[in-house]
């Protein structure tokens, strides 16, 4: 067994190659500049972790480890064109460096080059896996589909912005602990507890992630609170601050929605805070991490090899950062 | 053996179903009307001829003849938003009609599904097969960045050119023989020729279409011709203009791209013919074709059952419309 330390040096190690040739430059350069950007790398050793759970870490692991990365890079270029983002990990995005056509190409070419790793998997695994792949990266598609939906439609209901939130964040984590799991020999019901171990804490760090961005300490979070209130973005905050809110508080978020004043961000926490969604939410993240932890509790092996598992749900779920 | 009318019919019987699932409808209704809006299949048919070329058409090869219809159409639809095409077919394209974030979305999963249909195929053929896939979809990605490269570079040589069409086009035509080919049971040398027949099929298909939109009779061909040259675009015929025209000729070339002049494409086509042009396309086009009958001549099988490609090569590069 590793150690989330050991596992990410490795990983980092094995994933610092050179995925695409040389020329069209045009082309690859894009996506050589998009993952030096780096990233937290949380998917791929999600499948090194699903696979030492109950085996040694098999070669297969590290193809889909690489596999997972390359989707998850694509997701993000796409994405970003999408969201007309500038700024990714504080660096211009592919489309803002290289322009949006460009963008495509080198999200495209990098999704092919995930299922160029994923067609080195050993034929014993390689059908229910890539199965598993291929339905995550719809449903990671449908999610991103929904989310821009949900920007033009005036009300949104908590369950679908939880079922988009598990499409577009949850699955890939899930996924990924699940292919690990698949190549480390697990059965199906170990399998499916840590598919719902890995959805339920996405979920769990999404409502964190929401929650942060309204009542995060500046110190600590690393950025000013409150971008979800100025853009008027749907969130957990902002779709139960509507469902629970009376006649008067509906008015008043009405017209902050449509202000760009400089205590439009105070108000709507006010807001919020009269109606109890900073306590809602706190909450609500505790539910789906206790849910996480209730099916790895679930998972038949000796409790000492989920403890990396154990310590990753933590570093995720319980920053206050 | 079927003919060439008989794997037509049988192929859009086949490929006639939903692909796609109901929800989200704002994802996978573009697909189904990108799809709905038809085409030639030519590129499945070449899977299915290339299999029966060597033996009873198995079923991989229907599974592959849609990941590669699928693969072609995911392309369309990203190429149509880089290109800024509002139409297909003469109907909107899927950035036209829902706006180029869908379309994105929507080729992504159209990608993903022929990845579906490709992880069906029996394990014996599958690695080389989806290896193939792979290598032939980064290619044609790359043409596609090459060709817009070429846009905004002064000059393109013949060369550079061809290579940009070989992947743009030819590549997948060629792919898609080989995977029959392969599904068939055929052996290395006899993949290898069908491929090159597909790769120069590709390329006399093209020089014939850069020279129909400049040459052809309108009457014919559809559409007024010139389309090309009115939009400066680079194609086998401008390319080679500008390699053989004297200074004065490049003078007034340079002067005609500028133009918007009504008179500016009949100019540009007596430049041409002064050039010899015309008749340099018709011996490109026709050097290209021998070449791909050459390698079909090559396949060990007995002639009798290259019948079908053969007709379906001089359908598509004889045609004078």
């Amino acid at each position: 067994m590793h150690s989330l330390e050991e596992l990410g040096k490795k990983f980092a190690a094995h994933f610092s190659t050179d995925h695409f040739p040389a020329e069209p430059a045009s082309l690859y350069d894009p996506n050589r500049y998009f993952l030096s950007l780096g990233g937290k790398r949380i998917r791929p050793l999600l499948v090194l972790m699903g696979n030492e759970l109950f085996d040694d870490i098999k070669p297969d692991a590290w193809q889909v480890a690489n596999a997972v990365e390359l989707f998850h890079n694509f997701s993000l270029i796409h994405d970003d064109i999408m969201d007309a983002a500038s700024l990714r990990r504080g660096m211009p995005t592919v489309h803002h460096k290289y322009g949006s056509n460009t963008a495509i190409l080198a999200g495209d070419v990098m999704l092919v080059k995930a299922y160029e790793y994923l067609n080195m998997v050993s034929k014993d695994v390689s059908r229910p896996l890539i199965a598993l792949f291929n339905r995550t990266a719809a449903e990671v598609c449908e999610g991103q589909q929904l989310d821009m939906d949900f920007e033009t439609q005036p009300e949104v209901g908590l369950d679908a912005y939880l079922n988009m939130i598990r499409l577009k964040t949850s699955v890939l984590l899930a996924a990924a602990l699940q292919m690990g799991a698949i190549i480390g020999g697990a059965g199906k019901g170990n399998q499916q507890h840590l598919y719902a171990f890995g959805e339920n804490l996405g979920i769990a760090f999404q409502v964190q992630d929401d929650y942060l961005d309204a009542f995060g300490d500046p110190a600590k979070f690393g950025k000013e609170p409150g971008g979800d209130i100025r853009q008027n973005k749907k969130t957990f905050l902002a779709i139960h601050t509507w469902e629970v809110a009376d006649e008067t508080q509906r008015r008043l978020l009405t017209e902050l929605a449509a202000s760009q004043s400089a205590d439009k961000v105070p108000q709507v926490l006010a807001i919020m805070k009269a109606c109890g969604v900073d306590e809602w939410a706190v909450a609500l993240k505790q539910q789906y991490f206790d849910r996480a932890m209730q099916h790895l509790d679930e998972v038949a092996v000796v409790s000492g090899r989920k403890e990396v598992l154990t310590e990753l749900a933590h570093f995720l779920v319980q920053r206050d950062y």
